[in-house]
């Protein structure tokens, strides 16, 4: 999804990926390991900056480009919170910043006094590598996590939050520190994956606005991120805002500016990581809603749904990921714009629903 | 510019060019010559459906390709039209289409009989190969056109048209007959090129707007058009609409609808060529102007402006072709969308003036 945004502007991306079939195969792609240093140093010496996609680029591969002097955006002093959800957790608690109540977890018995704390229910999560509800575990008794704690990864618990709604707000930040936000959004999970997008969040206007996006650039600033952040957060039951989790990358979540705002978070991301002035993030229309496909057609590929799907909705966008579909795989995303809400959400989501029956 | 669509809706590109350095780069491309059947037709035999970003290829290269069963869209039949400005005017008027006065030409008597007709003053122009204001002549006396009727190629002279502002009407139609308009815009020439898109026309609506739909409908449907057509008209000093040029192919004064309709018409090119329903085609905004880049900037590359252009106008959308800079040559556009006219000229020109100083 860069790449429209990097052929308007005429800047040419170069792709460093693993497997030649990924979709990211209209652009210039090298192929390699990207936690191999000796495969990833020569393709960034090539190009004036390199970014990401994902944040599992390794730690001493990111320390190896800086070394090396190359321009990598999001650096990796920022770039460690995203990848390690222990260390976030504490530099954001260190920054008075609102997170959910947490703590570091070794043994069972720290894992069962935290539950006894905490009305007997909690979430595990592995400090790493997970993502789209992957490495995350919600407990009552601390042997349901016997199995992560014996593999002795670093772990820890947070409070299970009494949540109204999920939120998210993006933010980007350029090297010269110039911030643009936009929208706070609502997010629709399904099953720990986002499903949904209604871009502003209903009802948001005023405080939660203001709220959500004074901890985005905050955690922008505090924790020197470039490129665009995406912080999911929890609306509680009685009214306040919790950070989830960071994604120092376009992000799901943003999808939904392709169409509906004046800059994309894609075309933000390019500004952004080159240090450009950064682009308005107002919303074209009043409402924006994005939908995941997610799994695809049961038989066939998208495409074949084009036909009845665009003829019932003509004014809705389809985004194709061009992957093959797969239960439970973002394979597309559909997204209306307007200013009658029920409208749009009915648009979306009638469109969707022939990508996804 | 047609990239970006084709990425979002998971369109396989293959491009045919004539030389690797051409903007097309980003997709998969063929080199060969467009003149000859022997390069083309394998290329085309690849690929599901054959368009076009520009209507010279030769009748009969096309014809072979249908031949051999390519889809060839739009179809040499209607591809004739835009090729051969005296095929064109012929059809129109035998339709009855408004078109300015006019007559095929082979000597100076013919033409000195049009100018004696016509006030004194016509424009001659080549029936072939013109674009951009070449192939076009305004003369005052036959032996004006001496050289080009000494040449022997066919010609024909209009009435110089006593016009008010010039006009252009785009349609998509699809091998189904589905046809979908945007609104009637206004573009400024500079120099016979198009420098300027107002989107919709100022004033147009009502009359002229149902006109120029009713004249593009009809031309799109009586010449089998498949895929985008722009008309280009004259609005004359008596408010008719007379038909100046046809343009089988998403073109310059659409470009606006990129940032500016809720379909672009490069998606809806791609749409129509596939047979594939039509988006919809209202406006994002209730104004976009459109400031084609001429020539780029005196010194350096458009991409030395970017740091200036974008913090003076963060909301301008801005498209790098790619291409070095030369005099008159069409290196990029911006586009600039809301709801006040005045301050979206300001805006657009603003930034235009950036990249072209």
């Amino acid at each position: 999804m860069m790449i429209p945004a990097a052929v308007n502007l005429g800047i040419e991306l170069s792709v460093f990926a693993e497997t030649a079939g990924e979709s990211a195969s209209l652009a210039v792609t090298t192929l390699g390991d990207f936690r191999d240093v000796s495969d990833v140093l020569p393709f960034a010496q090539r190009v004036d900056v390199v970014t990401f996609d994902h944040e599992h680029v390794p730690q001493e591969v990111l320390a190896a480009l800086v070394g090396a002097g190359v321009a990598v955006r999001p650096g990796p002093d920022a770039l460690l919170y995203a990848q390690d959800k222990l260390l976030m957790r504490e530099r954001l608690s260190a920054l008075g910043l609102p997170v959910p109540d947490w703590a570091p977890i070794e043994t069972e018995q720290e894992l069962a006094d935290f539950l006894a704390d905490h009305g007997g229910r909690a979430v595990v999560k592995t400090a790493t590598g997970g993502y789209d509800g992957k490495g995350v575990r919600m407990v009552r008794a601390a042997a349901e996590a016997a199995d992560w704690l014996a593999l002795g990864h670093p772990l820890l618990v947070e409070e299970l939050v009494d949540f109204h709604r999920e939120l998210a707000q993006s933010v980007a930040r350029s090297p010269s520190g110039e911030l643009a936000c936009w929208p706070v959004v609502e997010s629709i999970q399904r099953d720990g994956v986002c499903s949904e997008v209604i871009a502003p969040a209903p009802s948001s206007r005023g405080r939660i606005a203001d709220v959500a996006e004074e901890i985005a650039r905050s955690v922008a600033e505090n924790l020197g991120v470039t490129g665009v952040l995406a912080v999911e957060l929890f609306e509680t039951t009685d009214e306040r805002l919790l950070i989830n989790e960071l994604a120092m990358r376009p992000h799901n979540t943003g999808h939904w500016t392709i169409d509906g705002s004046t800059t994309s978070q894609f075309e933000q991301h390019l500004r952004a990581v080159l240090d450009l002035p950064l682009g308005a993030t107002g919303c074209r229309d009043e409402w924006s809603v994005m939908i995941n496909i997610l799994g695809g057609p049961a038989v066939g590929d998208l495409e074949d749904r084009y036909p009845r799907a665009f003829s019932d909705e003509p004014a809705v966008k389809v985004h194709n990921y061009g992957k093959a579909p797969r239960p439970g795989r973002k394979v597309g995303h559909v997204t209306a714009c307007g200013n009658e809400l029920d409208e749009v959400v009915f648009q979306a989501r009638a469109a969707a629903e022939h990508f996804q029956s």
